[in-house]
């Protein structure tokens, strides 16, 4: 892509100004929270918005002619073809909990395909990216390649997904049917789930009734380290909804049978 | 507590020789695992024994007429009436999964009660020690005090548990009649949940099937922070079982009786 080693320093810059702007925040106990959906329980809080108009601030300088979408700020429209898709807090509800699990989501897509995206906790200082010729975790405790880890069959497979309750009734039955074949199944992480499976160090994430802007992200880091990410039907990902991602094809074929019932 | 500083520095020092003997393992795909229960799913890593080794050292080497009742090594006998209560790894799931929500405990107890305990997470750095006059959260992103939040009734309360079935169908139900009350139940924290507590951050932790060394270490912590630990029946915790912790006497008798049914 031309422009690539830009587009990796403004997605850096974009990381490194929703952290200063969200971690003052973070644990602290006067939150400004304002439900936009009251019957749905979706906390936003200061620190979201303070973090979206932080990378926005940061893409104005850099790169004013890219397209934006954006959780809090909606969609602007650009000339170059790339649209940066951002969630500035993924896992409010984590946020809200003092849990690091939370993470500051970046992609970006030219209009056929997500091509870059980056998953950043701020907390712990780990940042996860993928796409451009990168798949890579930069971390206090040490920076090491994402590559997804093979030859784990469902039955020794580790599966995440953020709520117990997945989604509908019959999302929530699809899901068990796959958990039920599983060696372990962990709940809570949000975004992190996946910087985990890049990582190596689980084998599924399944989830429904995600936004385009939960998965740009994820779904880049996870296919730079070798993972497979597609809606429930095996088709694109990034429009958001259904979405499995998973280490290997044979995991991702399994999966996407029983989640078929 | 004669010797208190002696004690607190003995636990940093144990807490140090254990992050040096399990970080190396966090992660890495050579994880040499041992089911001590097979039917029960109860990874053992190599970290888990490496860790109680280290922090035995410590012991034998600072303070070796203590008695001490660790999760791998088991109890030995002392002369001072003070025992160590030792868990090498609370969370070996989340440890293997390498979500960093595990922790090491430890907890001194002088035969009446847990006068001293610590939750260490050795990826992020946090450590949280309560009792002996301290009620402290050391980490690389900051320090702070360790204070539960009051004021918050059970309809805003957020509540933490580790696996969504909680233990048997009946300890199941008891959970779910509080987790219908609160604003928000999250899942898969570990021992992480009672630091979350201490800080602040959540309301009540509610689990069942726990074993002494579970708790010890985040019953001192908890209850240094204003909070309150019991078993479901009002009673000590420390012994294990079923536990519940609560930022205030509230939501603590309001838990209670919910749990009762």
């Amino acid at each position: 892509m031309k422009d690539a080693a830009q587009i990796i320093r403004t997605a850096h810059d974009m990381a490194d100004a929703a952290r200063a702007a969200i971690l003052p925040l973070f644990r602290s106990a006067d939150l400004i929270t304002n439900n936009k959906r009251p019957a749905d329980f979706d906390p936003v809080t200061q620190a979201d918005r303070a973090a979206e108009t932080a990378m926005r601030d940061v893409l104005a300088r850099q790169r004013p002619d890219d397209a934006i979408l954006g959780e809090e700020f909606g969609g602007s429209t650009g000339t170059t073809g790339l649209t940066w898709i951002l969630d500035p807090i993924d896992g409010t509800r984590a946020f809200l909990c003092g849990a690091p699990s939370w993470g500051v989501l970046i992609g970006l897509s030219d209009g056929q395909a997500i091509r870059y995206g980056m998953i950043d906790q701020p907390y712990t200082g780990e940042r996860f990216e993928g796409g451009l010729g990168r798949a890579r975790m930069t971390a206090p405790m040490g920076d090491r390649d994402l590559r997804v880890r093979g030859g784990v069959g469902l039955d020794a497979a580790v599966l995440m997904t953020t709520f117990p309750e997945v989604g509908d009734a019959a999302e929530h039955a699809a899901f068990r049917r796959v958990a039920d074949r599983v060696r372990l199944t962990r709940y809570g992480l949000d975004c992190y789930a996946y910087a985990l499976l890049a990582l190596g160090q689980i084998d599924l994430v399944i989830e429904a009734g995600l936004q385009p802007y939960d998965i740009a992200g994820p779904l880049a880091v996870v296919e730079a380290a070798g993972g497979i990410v597609t809606n429930w039907q095996g088709g694109p990902a990034a429009e958001g909804g259904q979405v499995v991602a998973a280490a290997s094809a044979h995991l991702h074929e399994q999966a996407l049978a029983l989640l078929a019932g």
